[in-house]
């Protein structure tokens, strides 16, 4: 199996075209066609490629399909996770869905510094500060915690949908970071 | 749809046997027949199906099925990341799955606590560290972090996977923690 | 003076039984008959053993003698200041004391991870959550922290007893820590 | 029982002499003799009397008697623990006792803030990096960390009685700051 | 004299332009000939006129005049630490003149995140890693994390410089933060 | 142009009378004069001289000169920064000047330690409070930490100012730090 390093992508080795399953190889044309690029981390984590594969049908079900969160709250949360880990791949890549999403570009900017000083509505402030607590302090976190969601108007699915989210993000922020994953420059200009 | 609580297992409503899909339905009953009981997790998370049955079989494939690490491997990174992020499920849970695999109830109860008081082998003990550090502080991780782990004769592969189970722990450390999920009381006593 | 050291009890060597002084001798000629064993405490320390026979006045009576507070209380907050310190001895070793003065091993199993996901009644949830303050932020503590305890039904002498045992283990965590010392193993099973 | 309350000693009540052991009068009357008025600490900690005695046998053995330090040493020990856990009257008590036994008001001041900046001589500057790291982080401390102590020249009794005396104002500290305790106006101007 | 609240700017009053002395109104004036616009913290610390101008003053002299270090090395400096603070106003303002300064906008958004993550030349990451420590951890900093400065080539007074821009950012952060003031919009898309 | 390095006075070189600018040259002839000793800050921080004038104008007229909080508040405001930074040389000058300002050094002694064991009238406990979190977690302060100062009193130019001397402090203990400044031996009894 050829491998090949390549430090603008990630600090393990990465796989060759032709030694991925197909499905991943579909992943990566389907990306080109639609981004124009493949993510890094379409590259990156198909190192150990059945692993990947059960990983983005998670993730992509989560964040990207339709669910009880709307886009732009999921990567909002996204946005917050990432940045209070400050891990650089999924701030840049995520920072760039949510102006997708929101068209928002400069909310999106203030909300990767401190939601804080992002003045928010109350729905998507109740999410950030729900977002930094469970990241920051896990261990402190107790259900009387969820009660400000559920002020905000989020029903019991939408807060295990958004509690899952903020989950996958303190994985893949730590995945990322750990291998040193670059994002694609795409990122840093795109929806502003 | 018939929903229930019960804060004997977690703080968010819980779905009906009747409700969820039939793969859900399978998992339960292989577990009752397995184990003698249904993880709670199981019930918690199956609040939204579809987004359960993913998450399973990226967990399921990546800490259970044969990988790069050995079980008891995954399972002292699990142990070690839960203990840091002080999930009494995770902790409790998989610390019954940690004395099964290495046989060792001594060191499993010692790890739980604390790796450096655990005279571990150099392996474990190069596992254990990084789990730490990725956990508690991943913006100061680097990729010279990975060195002891090469050191210690993990190869790419195995360290790929061994970041995506730390990962991993630290999205279900929270998920459990933020819904207060109870483990059942069949693994305190498990493997002892 | 003959000395020996042996990992599997402490970092530091440890006192010859024929060189320790007498009233050390009957404690661990009394501790091998009512335990089975000496705990590695009486050992480890009695290196400087005026000290350690001073401590263990102190200690034995403010943990073990009849006090304002039941012996499974002031187990409660061992566990708990020493789950959070991460001193596998103490909490090892207090584990089994609290299993044994509360005939509950799976709470204490939870309380030794995290207190808040552990079902406590109030009064032990009021204690446990002092514990932790008291323990990892010592300068942020006032005595408005001494409400909620009041508010539970604790009298002043009954605070005053639970604020020392809370001191107490943040001293014997530090120096089981300091010296690497290793539970007794029978601990692990005690009262399970 | 007469009790009062006097907010200048301690936020929980004080004993009446009349009530205290016999113990603890001649105590509290040699410290008029010696120093010319009694430390609030046994004033306010002899609400529970037996129990005080029994912490104040320990203490005056370990911190004040001849050991394997010196008292400027242990004292330097004591401030270096109190600074980091901010405790008012560990911090200005102790303070007091280390300008009397070191003779240097200069360096205690500085070392009261931060020992970094005291140009202290290699000893001490091992014994306050040790005794700062075993009160801040204890879960991070193994036996590798005593190699500075034994580079200084410090024996193993030595090594066990600094790590008692660190452990000790760990425990004191953590009591005074839960009641409150304030110094004596005194301890602010004696030996400058 | 006449005031207006514009939470768009401050959480403070905002001073009247007819009510700012003369120096501030030339100020004014300049900004938006050069700009286009009135730099928000223009505005809102001209609230406390005199003390703002002396403010100004040096922050000028200290980070915008010819200096020891250049231009971009001292934004690089102010994007790490507001960045490691969450100060929006400074990260935004701070992160469009680094974009500025370097050319260079996609490692200034990474560096915006965590540096470790940039691929920094060795001097840019030695001045970057500096600011980390000195802002996150100033109490255990010490001569000795001056040498890497040193080791890429910075002499003492570039040293000197480097430290009080750290210091300088460390306080306009705080002071930025404390009155939640807004970057001017004009920032998130500048030398993008 | 000469230079010296003292290492009682600073970690960096030290520019020489003769070298410095006359405005700074008068500087010290007037400490010499008024405090009969010139401040080590006065010497180490020339070595950039125009930096270390503009510097002072700005301090001197914060800090120093009349304002809409009193000395006495403005030196509390330095010596609860410093104290949370253990800065020594900002903690031992600015303790002399609270003694100074106050009259009182038994509260200035404790309020360097923890101004919540220092028994604060309600305006200067709450100054200290905002100081606190101000300085220890800059990107959790909001708005509304400012109400209560506006409750004990403080107009928005004094809420204003106090945010200015509190960065300004957090700004002077890392540049103190940062180069090992050690105060002039004259501050330690100073106003006792």
């Amino acid at each position: 199996m050829s491998e090949r390093t390549d430090a603008s992508i990630s600090a393990l080795p990465l796989p060759a075209e032709e030694d991925v399953p197909e499905g991943v190889q579909r992943l990566w044309a389907r990306s080109r066609e639609v981004f124009g690029f493949v993510p890094n981390v379409f590259v990156a984590q198909a190192y150990n490629p059945e692993q990947f594969q059960a990983w983005w049908a998670y993730f992509n079900l989560l964040v990207n399909k339709p669910g009880h969160l709307s886009n732009a709250e999921r990567e909002l949360l996204a946005v917050v996770v990432s940045g209070v880990n400050r891990c650089t791949y999924c701030a840049v890549s995520h920072g760039a869905a949510l102006r997708h999403h929101s068209g928002d570009p400069v909310t999106s900017d203030l909300v990767a510094v401190n939601w804080r000083q992002a003045d928010l509505p109350e729905r998507e402030a109740a999410l950030a500060a729900y977002a930094e607590k469970l990241t920051l302090t896990p261990a402190e976190v107790t259900p009387e915690d969820l009660d400000p969601l559920r002020g905000v108007g989020l029903d019991d699915h939408a807060i295990l949908e958004a509690i899952q989210v903020i989950g996958m993000f303190n994985m893949t922020n730590r995945i990322a970071t750990a291998i040193s994953m670059v994002p694609n420059v795409e990122y840093h200009s795109q929806a502003r």
